[in-house]
């Protein structure tokens, strides 16, 4: 009897170790599908799967589909940076035998299992004994190689330990497919926007360029003033979108080659508010319009559409206005070579409270200087 | 001693129930988190919740923000469309509480809980009994709530119920998350390229609503010949994108009222090329392309720009080439009124072979057909 009841209490606590990590499993897959963002998402998988294996580090292989070459894309432990310089081939190193096979593979001494690639290891310094490799797939697809790495309890992982990382692979896979469709939507929508751009630009040879560069320039004020992520993204489309109501400005005088007429400037004057009314229906860039109407208001309230002044203009129209000008200063014309960007800085500088905001103006003269220290051939 | 054992027993079967609920609750999170699609992310947990708890039916009320309402948006059970045309104020009804209070909420006998409201009864018949409703949250905000209606077994939900449909639901509110900024992203993306097609029709008003009608078009041939929903989308953004090139083809060309010089005239045969070069740096949109680039050719070969025939010219750009000419022909132009439905089918139908892909234009009057019957007051 005593014996029956020893074996019944093993039994139970057997299963109380299975409910905990169950109910711990649980609470990961919750964790890794919080985002869409791909980088979180596997920093999140590595992390959960060394936790919940109890291993010394883990990595995350994810398959290039034209080269045919699994790349480390993430790593936990010490060596992280090293080992994302490393591909494999399919079939080469123990993710490559999974990747080729599609099937979970442990090893408890790598050292005895001519499978194993040291190329890794050589790299990083790091020291493999113990490995567990589970495929992640997409259905029968096969979309990369999770790893965990040494064992601390003991070096056998257990049949317990593979279906933990079976499961969490199946979620994974899925949360990585997913965090990819969303970033080639978003890469598709600013491809898009980036190719209108390039097509405007394109009917004047003299502003090739124009939106890309001033989408870095006004990046750069952007990252100066500490901006929100999204305050960012609004900038960079708004650099990328200021110009589009040009769409809408006859050719006769939007490229005319001599001086403008009064009248031909007013029609001119007009492409911030076509350009406005243009994204008004796309209620996503409700942020993005002020950039675009309001990039030619000037500080002092000499500018248009509306002779806004000061801090009435929007903050992403005055980060534009500086943006803009000092592309246009700096590129040739037909009729002029740019300006140098000693003397464009000065013009900038002269100018500040007049036509800029002083402060948009100090942080792209700051950013800049910050930026060519860090690469003085630029 | 017996007795002891007995308890032991009893303790196990409980553990092996509590184990086995999670091994399918962890099978449920995976399915719910196989797709970004909203309508299947909902149809999903419901399914899920109402096979967890074992319930006669299940549905999910979404928030709507700016009415401060909660709406129907999916039912299980038989009653599946009635119940989708009510909505709830906040406070009303136990989803009403539920959404109030932010806390799950069972009631064993809704007769007998002055919160509950007949509404939904009323409307679609069904006969509630017992409700166990719980609050779908993204951090400490309320997105919406899930219910599940009349335990099979005895009346009464378990605390083991709650805690699964709780667990349920956090991941759930998380897929409807994923799914609502997938969708947001998508709708972004064609009001942009919707609202460039307009701003290049803008520069000619005879050609004001061609793309959005054209889309229309394309689709229902899409339809008809059974493309896949992929291939739908790509047809979708060609009608849209088909005529992008005109931002390169100079407008005193584009624009002039009288006849075209031969000259002339093969600046604007350009501008399907053009569109193709616009778009060739997308690599989503490779797919489209030919669509754009091709919509200009003819099933006999006298088109352009390449002067392809037949099955030679891909699919998409034959549906493009029957419904921009269909477009062409029934709209108003400065010089002429547009043909009658009647006529242009039937030109439709003499150029069956000669300017169209014969196909394309029989699914085309099929479609059309079928549509007029079904909404005869069009």
């Amino acid at each position: 009897m005593m014996n029956d009841e020893k074996i019944l209490q093993e039994k139970i606590s057997l299963l109380e170790d299975k409910l905990n990590i169950r109910e711990r499993l649980i609470h990961a897959l919750e964790l890794v599908n919080t985002t869409l963002d791909l980088n979180t998402v596997l920093e999140m998988l590595m992390t959960i799967a060394n936790q919940l294996i109890d291993t010394e580090a883990s990595s995350i292989l994810l398959m290039d589909e034209e080269k045919g070459q699994l790349y480390f894309t993430a790593a936990t432990g010490t060596k992280k940076d090293e080992i994302k310089k490393i591909y494999l081939a399919k079939g080469e190193g123990i993710a490559g035998w999974v990747a080729e096979h599609g099937q979970p593979l442990h090893i408890a001494d790598v050292s005895k299992d001519k499978r194993f690639s040291k190329k890794s290891d050589r790299t990083t310094g790091f020291i493999t004994r113990s490995i567990l490799a589970v495929p992640l797939k997409i259905e029968d697809k096969l979309i990369g190689v999770v790893e965990v790495v040494n064992k601390k309890k003991g070096e056998k992982f257990t049949s317990e330990d593979i279906e933990l990382l079976q499961t969490l692979s199946t979620t994974g896979a899925l949360a990585i497919q997913k965090a990819r469709l969303y970033q080639d939507l978003s890469d598709l929508f600013i491809s898009a926007v980036r190719a209108i751009a390039d097509a405007i630009e394109a009917k004047d040879p003299y502003t090739r360029g124009h939106c890309e560069r001033m989408r870095h320039f006004s990046l750069m004020i952007a990252e100066e003033l500490n901006l929100s992520e999204k305050e960012k993204r609004n900038v960079e489309l708004s650099a990328l979108l200021h110009d589009v109501g040009k769409i809408g400005v006859p050719e006769r005088i939007l490229l005319k080659d001599g001086k403008l007429t009064q009248e031909e400037f007013e029609e001119i004057k007009k492409h911030p508010v076509i350009g406005a009314e243009i994204l008004a229906e796309i209620k996503q860039l409700k942020e993005v319009i002020p950039g675009v109407k309001y990039h030619h208001e000037r500080y002092d309230g000499k500018g248009y559409p509306e002779g806004l002044n000061g801090e009435n203009i929007p903050l992403i129209a005055r980060i534009m206005a500086v943006t803009d000008a000092y592309d246009a200063m700096t590129s040739d014309r037909p009729y002029r070579k740019g300006l140098s960007k000693e003397i464009a800085d000065k013009e900038l500088v002269r100018l500040k409270g007049q036509q800029f905001d002083p402060k948009c103006v100090d942080a792209f003269l700051q950013n800049y200087a910050k930026n060519a220290k860090y690469s003085p051939k630029r």
